[in-house]
């Protein structure tokens, strides 16, 4: 059967598969000691053009998360995000588990603004009280967001301007980051990223990998001893060597690049398709998740020969369905889904 | 240059590998639902003779053990445990980053006795002032110990005793569960530790895989929801079939066992070269991690030959040293140490 | 100066300081354990027509709130509350510095409804993936809220029938109860509150006491072994003496309820006099906190005669401030500020 | 029935009851803002002389303690301590609830020395893994321990400098340090104290006070927003006068020394009949607790007809058991005990 429901239905990119079988019996030191660690961190950090960044690996988005955050946020701060931000709907609690409170604004295609965030942040601190509510100490954003929409080179900026006024760090989601950079829709490079952002983390899981994030602290802003952090929280990988080995060869050629934009080819192919079939789009995302609305009786029927993502209800008789792309992705399967539509 | 300084050095057993090439391009959904995960669950509860066992596999094992701990006890539960226990020395609080207290009792040759327990449980129940103190909720073993040494079938079964006594869990963390199994000193068959356990973990990561620690509950006694739990604590990778793929080769064809008994193989071999050239034993070891006392200064000479793990000070100028074997240890490498030392 | 910033400005009633003076002397076992403590659970038993409840004394709402969520919900569980709950905006974050999320629900004039809950709760549990959500195991409502209104027994009713089909308790901030209890628009009784209820809280300090909320558990549902999860939360006091014997006499000859009338009939009067000067209300408040809307330039003048609280920003020229009377709110100085009005 | 059950088996001193009857009626701001909370923190930075020291009051000891060591340790820090420590036996594991570990040592009459507090911290940095434990964060200490027992100046002295060298701050544990500045035995004043310890507090519940501890940061070293700290945790009373008045009375004419000179002048008394009688002490008390070791049969007699402490198994006939006095013990009681004894 065809599937389409998420991003990490696949093993890991063949060039991580034979490297890891090349280097298999290599005898390397644990938790990140590793050369091939090392080599990643200097590939990203060049990739990045940000030659001081600290860069660490961890085998999940959900730990990455609470790790950052948990890390870098005083006890009685909490983070700032939409409200359809992942940490904020689907990591059963991993934040307040934590400790710390994910402080929600209003979203808008999945996306929050400079605006919304600095009208947060002058009415906290204007406020006499404020010493009862929890502060506000980072702003997190997810990009490309859970529904697939990007920001803009500008929104980024502004948000970060907003972010550095009140000096609190702007935290970047990266779960999906390649699908985000390959997109013809982006203005935005991993250099600028690492400019605006305090810290943000590159995906693996979802991009090419078997598992792996990359967190980047780009402004000697890395919490103190964070390998105690890593492992108090049980984000310590005994073998580091199998994320290094990974991220190393993503970053090598411009892999995951490379493989970003097949996945962004290969979801423009059904988005024209779709369009051509007059679907109706939920919005419009420029990336490798796409989401439609059809009629629930539609869905039905299109459960029996295609998995994909329920997202959410529209209205009595419609449904929001998502079809996600990925590095894997095969063009003959998309022409499937197409046929089946 | 030899390296003997843990048993995670190498990737993975040569079977996982060839089986992760196999499957890698096939679809299959995340967080544990796959078919391969399903059977290792299927193998492991068979192997364990234990049909109805719930079996979860998670990344790593301070991870594991703070997800058990946290998931099992009542708020205001502490877990009982050697001093000398990896979750009271060596995993930077992860516990009581969870909120637990680990409430720790004196050892011999990293065990503790049933005796000890029961003593400890008398005491506090006979407390008129308990509430004001740490409820012991769960006892935790490491087997084999950090000091490699194994309980004897009579001595777990008396701790289990206490523990259903006083109807609280027995936690048995099996980081290498597999060297315990195999060594020619142990009583303890994987059943029997399912008897009498009613939680343990079987050690993937230094055991022939790359990651990966499954957890079995063998009296209907998972903790409801256990996918939330392991959500909330960052526990859940998107692609469980790395993990289920990796247990299901080890429990096929009793590959766990094999590999495990030629580590045995190997440090019993270094165990008696030790022997004939009248190296101190630090204490007596049946498993894959061999202690010797050494003078500092050979220390420093051994350590431009070859890599081990220095272990504690064990007087002004002698020092605890470990080798450790695994799965991946060649035999040529422990002729060659035994030359060395 | 005139001073109606809240309601707890005062020393405690006359009543409670005599009868500390008459026991001053005794020797009582501490931790609760003492006579008054006894009686004043009693009195409260009586006055819930509950015989069978449990009831515990604590200092403060804060801590009376993180104590009661904390202990009840399992770890992977939230709290379904109003917006704008005082758990949600002014607690400075005390329930997820638990381990727990606040799920918001939008309000009006302070409330949530039967069917915003049961909407809510089938959502969740129809939803294929909550176990990657945080699981709402309680509801939370504030009695009076924190805009003065109430709920009626019939909502009350409503949200109590959907907790129990969903079989998660229903949990009643009671910090002012009383006022609630005595205002002429209420149908609710204690007895009521105490049979919709699962648990609730009984509030001392904003209504004749110098401190102490008294917590009622009414379904023989009181977690196991309070006491300690009091201790581990800081909430024990030594001398529990000081807060029974206050509920002791507030819960004598109907000392609360007639306090509390006291509050609600000023209340009135001032509301009477406000409408009669044709004082813009914020909402119609049947309770001893009321809100009106006024031009920023008028709030400058008054501030310099009377004490009130700011509220919130109601448009660019007006704020929205908060007259509070209490138990001890003199009818002269009723009068005198509506004069200054 | 005679009682020497503990030191807070009375109300308060009746000094502090006359100015709560004469301050009953007064309005003030809450949560510590008001003039007698202002005016019992100048008159503590006088008797510490330490003019800019950050004093705030808690309701109890146990959310001191808590609140204190989480406001001040970073998140992979632990707090070092006598394994007889207060926060390390009996308070249900508050620490650990708030994420942090006690780190103990092993106490000598309660107490720990400068040398085991050097060799700890040296041991733990000089260990290459020490990112695998927790770090030692903090240094706490009990004066009187919690058998009775005082460090001398030159202990403190000699702690506090391996603090400093460290840079980690000295937390001092009064509850009863009234009992400890007042002892003859003891060369410590409290502006010495204050010089030594970079955080300590001052025990009202049990000196005096109906409830209520004063937490004084000596050293500029008061965690930022400490308001919100406090909030958080539920340690921040509305009516803040409660505790700010009865410490205002407490310094007023060295209250506070007057009465725990009577406790001590008390305890004297009944230790030197003790001595009479040829009683066998378990250690040599110079406070206001003393503790014997008895038959376990005199022990039943004794019960009969006076309540006192019971410590701790001796031997199978022995038992210790404590005599608690305070401020509130009259010379009579001292003497009708020793008639029974």
């Amino acid at each position: 059967m065809l599937n389409f429901e998420s991003d990490y239905l696949e093993g890991a990119h063949e060039k991580i598969l034979q490297r890891m079988l090349e280097t298999n019996e290599e005898k390397l030191t644990g938790y990140g000691h590793d050369k091939y660690s090392a080599s990643a961190v200097d590939k990203i950090r060049q990739a990045c053009l940000c030659p001081e960044a600290d860069v660490y690996f961890i085998s999940g988005g959900t730990l990455t998360n609470a790790l950052v955050i948990a890390s870098m946020l005083k006890k009685y701060e909490g983070v700032l995000a939409a409200e359809t931000a992942h940490i904020a709907t689907h990591e059963t609690g991993a934040i307040e588990y934590s400790g710390h409170k994910v402080l929600t604004l209003p979203q808008t295609q999945g996306k929050i603004s400079a605006t919304q965030v600095r009208d947060y942040l002058t009415t906290f601190w204007a406020d006499a009280n404020h010493e009862f509510m929890v502060f506000p100490g980072m702003v997190y954003l997810s990009h490309p967001t859970e529904y697939g929409t990007l920001y803009s080179k500008e929104e980024l900026q502004a948000i970060s301007e907003v972010c550095h006024d009140y000096q609190i760090p702007l935290f970047l989601d990266g779960a999906r980051l390649g699908y985000g950079l390959a997109s013809p829709e982006s203005d935005l490079s991993l250099p600028m990223i690492a400019e605006y952002c305090d810290v943000f983390y590159i995906g693996g899981t979802k991009v090419g990998a078997f598992l792996g994030e990359a967190i980047v602290f780009t402004k000697h802003n890395c919490p103190e001893y964070f390998l105690a952090h890593m492992k108090q929280q049980g984000a310590l990988l005994a073998k580091g060597r199998l994320l290094g080995l990974q991220f190393d060869t993503l970053f090598t050629d411009q892999l995951y690049l490379t493989i970003s934009q097949h996945a962004i080819a290969m979801a423009m192919r059904l988005k024209k398709g779709l369009q051509e079939k007059n679907y109706r789009f939920y919005l419009d995302s420029p990336t490798n998740q796409q989401f439609i609305v059809i009629q629930n009786k539609q869905l039905e029927e299109l459960k029996k020969k295609v998995a994909f993502g329920f997202w959410e209800t529209f209205d009595e008789s419609h449904s929001v369905i998502r079809f996600a792309t990925s590095w894997a992705t095969k063009e003959a399967d998309i022409d499937e889904l197409l046929t089946l539509l």
